[in-house]
């Protein structure tokens, strides 16, 4: 692993974005939020993934010369069409647009349609909960998961994100449906790692560890057995609906995901109190989660999001780790 | 096992409640709720918790002379104070209030604090997707459930219900945060029966599918491990945040479990389009869903609420099952 300053990250992806055709404005905002992923520590959705998403971009799957547009307004709730348009820019403005709705009415919502994959969804929970917001949102995908007592993938893994301001770092939690992500499953591959448990079946429908056998028969395990698979038809029902979007089985008639719809829900929570106020009562919560009893002698119980700002820390201190072979085919780009 | 009408259920649950001195519109809408939750198949936030429902009432944990109060409104957003009053009259009228301001402002969000076990959060689900709404709910409760990587419970298990309308019955998921409820553990319990995966822990750390154990223990196994943990945390911060109520770490600090904070999200989806394009949104999703090839070769892939109708529409035909030393035990309250 070499070290990448979080800057020169930034510089590298807006550089290569701009050499495929993106506007200054949309390069930028796309580097940043991928070199960002990189460096809270998500790397499968930050530079692990970024010259995949440029050749999809050149491939043609993301429009680049397209802006995301509101086509219907009920209020607190807007849809929004993405237009196929680039999935982190159209996610990062119904982000802000939700904001804006909810600082108007209390909470809002923004269904978003024909939107392309979002990287980390956890990066909109942040920018949300930065501002002072509290948030949810998701997406759904292409069939990736069978649903509880099948053996096709029926429903998407789905990811959905809750976040909460805090002034010293909010929470946030980002979970894909399914026990592993396929970032993760991915990760754990390269790395040739054993899953620390069950994460899915293998093609012969035995429960496995192995990420690569799992990522082969697209049977991953959902969350909780029943309850994950549940979750995962849920979502993916409300986001088709809120957006009048591509519901997953649509998306898994296509030759590849694009299309997706997905969710943004903001609650001005501000309304109800000054944001010292509301900072107190998370911080509370927070300590009293922090007195928990670690099951390991030298374990420590987190909050979700804990790590991530841990990692942002020490990644801005010294830079991000980088596979220097990836980091290279970046730089060719 | 003997089989009891649901207007007989109904009609004992409420000449019990008023005797204990509930007004006669508050008794006949618990009698409702509680023998519709028995209707749908979870006795045991139905007929089987009558008994310890009426015993609280007796003991002053629920006041019976108040009404849920609206304190503050922030336009599509509003919070209530349920003065610790009648969990399912509480909840019953919030998810009613968020109907209608959704029905204003296309999405809606009430916060309800100082209210009560609302036993069933699914039978809110179908309150409000019955009326053609997209709805949300959860509810904190007290500690139940160590976070993922602590001994001790610090946080609750937090039943989520997501609800979507659909003509030939609406698709309700309603899910506590822990792998198996409390109110399913004590079922398996009850009937002596072992849990098919493991649940949680016993009071030696080991990972156990006796549901006495767990009850012993107060160890349950959150949904997917670290997810579920994170999300338990999440929905209580929100809940807390959005009612302006108690958190469950402050619950946890009273001599018993009362005075929770809830929300109520509502969707008025039909904005989009007439309630008849919306359903079939819904059952073409439904379709795609029956269509999996199940694991078991006499297999069936549900949609989480089918078994619930299928249940209703049996006991509704035959009546609800009910072991017969609970139903003598409420027919002398």
């Amino acid at each position: 692993m070499i070290r990448v300053s979080f800057t020169q990250m930034q510089a590298e992806f807006k550089r290569a974005l701009q050499k495929v055709g993106l506007t200054p404005d949309s390069a930028a905002l796309c580097a940043r939020i991928l070199a960002e992923n990189s460096l809270d520590g998500v790397a499968s959705h930050g530079v692990n993934r970024f010259a995949g998403f440029v050749e999809q971009i050149r491939q043609g799957y993301f429009k680049i010369d397209v802006e995301p547009e509101k086509v219907a307004s009920f209020g607190a709730w807007e849809q929004w069409d993405g237009k196929l348009g680039l999935g982190p820019v159209n996610a990062f403005s119904c982000t802000q647009r939700a904001l804006e709705l909810a600082r108007k009415y209390g909470v809002a919502c923004v269904g978003l349609r024909n939107t392309n994959h979002w990287m980390r969804g956890g990066a909109y929970g942040w920018q949300a909960a930065e501002a002072g917001f509290v948030f949810m949102c998701w997406t759904n995908t292409k069939p990736n998961m069978p649903p509880w007592g099948a053996q096709d993938s029926r429903v998407g893994n789905n990811p959905l994100i809750l976040a909460v301001p805090r002034q010293n770092g909010p929470v946030v939690l980002d979970m894909a449906m399914t026990q592993f992500s396929y970032g993760r499953l991915e990760t754990a591959q390269r790395n040739q790692e054993m899953l620390p448990i069950p994460g899915g079946y293998d093609i012969h429908g035995v429960l496995t560890q192995d990420p690569g056998a799992i990522i082969e028969s697209e049977r991953a395990l959902p969350i909780g057995y029943w309850k994950g698979s549940g979750l995962a038809l849920l979502l993916d029902l409300i986001a088709t609906l809120m957006s009048g979007g591509q519901a997953t089985y649509q998306i898994g008639q296509q030759e590849a995901e694009y299309g997706v719809s997905q969710v943004f829900i903001a609650f001005d929570v501000t309304k109800s109190g000054a944001s010292t106020l509301v900072n107190q009562v998370v911080d509370h919560v927070i300590d009293d989660l922090h007195k928990a009893i670690p099951v390991s002698h030298d374990g420590q119980v987190l909050y979700p999001g804990e790590r991530a700002l841990r990692t942002r820390q020490e990644n801005l201190a010294n830079g991000i780790p980088v596979d220097p072979s990836i980091w290279q085919h970046i730089l060719e780009l």
